[in-house]
């Protein structure tokens, strides 16, 4: 059970008391929090093995473009720890890479560390560990450079001192990252700053992510919030609610065409029909310079299962089969602008991340 | 149980044999099929009193346009059948009048029926049972004008003789009126003459109509379909996986504004940006001559509960809340054409319902 770092207080689900860090490396293993059982119950996993961390991620204990690439991280680290031969650790990082195919923070982070292995074990796990710690300062810095840009956004278009009403989709705070998050550390800084009016995350179908995991944490810090089904969003900015709409992302292409949870695209729609400002908050790692844009992101489709039944009851008739794309592609022509832990990057002034 | 009529067959989900009506009157009471119950069980219901009836429209044990204005009348003629004073049925018809508030159907059947009180409990019965014939005839007739005009559409943009892909939302079958549909009973002509390559039902949270009752019709119709969560629509629709948008109407204002279920107008935001044509199929008892926009037409909030779990198990954490609009209004700017069982509007012509 990790107690350290300072992101999600816990005190709220009993038992377990201080914060508690998504994925850390205590003691020579992987720790991570099992969000498939949150808001139920609060478990931190110990995982020792590559194959079980894969087996992790594919199941989406563990999830979110930040935390997949430090567990992409560490995961090298685990195998190049175990003492296996440098093809073996090379075989099992092409495994890792590939457990998600559309975010590229993942293969990011395996094929960092994995340029150390030539140094040694310590080496691959420094820079795993460094992985780690950046993701740190990256959402902090990300939280207060995007709360920033809300403030200019809404004071220009609802007036000054007006508190911030935000639309966002599937969970992109503590859980997706390390302590701290990239849309909801937005959302968190604002909070913090005392400018939060009103958090509305939708419940982000299949896995209801925004339902167990964005609402639990926003309990957890106490911030106002009303959850929506996905398919309100777009009429509720419509008719007013939000003032700004916040997301992650799973992989920014060269033009800024942005790969996220699936009904980004359609929050996206809506904040352009309703002219609210539409911003997408992830770091740096994110921005994939590799892809020109979003028409070449391969969009992983997870199988009819997920959307059949609805948090283990079946819902559709027997035979029944779904399409079930876990991401959705929003072009830049419909972001207002892209907040990394470096900088601003207004799409909507032409600028391009790369 | 009834065995009536030429709707729905029951052969697939085992015990009952042959079409059965959604809603009917049967031996001096209504029999309905509980829909809450779907797909999982088929069962008629047998309600003798209003009260139970308004219950029964509450849980949405009945629903769907049409098939509240049947019930409607059918109310109506259960309080006038009783023996009940004139005083006591026009206050009953207040009570069921308001009993669902956005779909115009269920009151305009109310008002019809309640018009024909003076000349005695068998007239009011008549009009009640005329509503139900002309739901028959409406859905028939709306089936082939709307597969026409589907097939119109696709012939200028697809190409001539290509099977039709088609996405709706929520239920608008059999089960929305007495034996066909409207927006699914295009679908079911499509089908049955061949012309249907896909269905794509949304699942429509929160009550998920279209993973429990659209996609047991076409189970039961043999119609191939897959289906999706709701926020996946827009963004299959940019992605070409459909040639044309099919959904129904709880209120068309006189200006073609368009008050369907939560998600239509997510729908209609990403068939406008694919460009592909969005049709309403409603009967004329949907247009609301007397709502002159869309701005006015109350939107009902059915409460925190339906989005916080489904089925019983719960996913939000403890103390959330939710937004919970029931439906939304699509602006006649984003509908191609209004199809009723008498016309085709053309709002994208111009053309205005009332």
């Amino acid at each position: 059970m990790s107690r350290v770092g300072t992101g999600i207080a816990i005190a709220a689900t009993g038992g377990h008391h201080g914060p508690v860090r998504t994925i850390d490396w205590t003691d020579g293993a992987v720790e991570l929090i099992d969000q498939t059982l949150l808001p139920g119950e609060l478990s931190v996993r110990r995982v020792g093995s590559l194959e079980a961390l894969i087996a992790d991620i594919q199941r989406l204990a563990v999830r979110g473009a930040p935390a997949l690439g430090v567990a992409g991280g560490f995961g090298v680290a685990l195998l190049a720890g175990s003492g296996a031969p440098a093809a073996e650790v090379r075989a099992g990082a092409a495994r890792l890479r590939a457990a998600r195919p559309t975010a590229v923070n993942l293969a990011w982070g395996v094929d960092r560390v994995l340029a150390r292995l030539d140094e040694g074990p310590d080496a691959v796990l420094a820079e795993a560990l460094t992985i780690r710690d950046e993701d740190l300062a990256a959402c902090v810095a990300m939280g207060a450079r995007g709360a920033g840009l809300v403030r200019e956004l809404v004071d220009a278009t609802r007036g000054r001192d007006r508190r911030v009403r935000v639309m966002t989709v599937c969970n992109t705070g503590g859980l997706a990252a390390v302590e701290r998050g990239t849309a909801l550390g937005v959302v968190q800084t604002l909070f913090e700053r005392g400018e939060l009016e009103m958090a509305y995350p939708l419940e982000t179908r299949p896995l209801l992510q925004g339902a167990r995991l964005t609402a639990w944490e926003l309990a957890v810090m106490g911030a106002p919030y009303r959850l929506l089904v996905d398919s309100a969003g777009p009429y509720l900015l419509a008719r007013g609610i939000a003032d700004v709409v916040l997301i992650g992302a799973d992989r920014i292409a060269a033009n800024g065409d942005t790969a996220n949870k699936v009904g980004s695209y359609a929050l996206a729609l809506g904040a352009r029909a309703a002219g609210v400002p539409f911003l997408v908050i992830a770091p740096e790692s994110t921005v994939d310079a590799a892809t020109a844009s979003g028409e070449v992101i391969e969009i992983e489709d997870r199988g009819s299962a997920e959307v059949l039944g609805f948090a283990g009851v079946r819902v559709a008739p027997q035979g029944a089969q779904a399409v079930n794309p876990a991401f959705d592609v929003t072009p830049a022509s419909l972001i207002t602008a892209i907040v990394t832990d470096a900088r601003v990057i207004r799409c909507d002034r032409g600028e391009r991340p790369a």
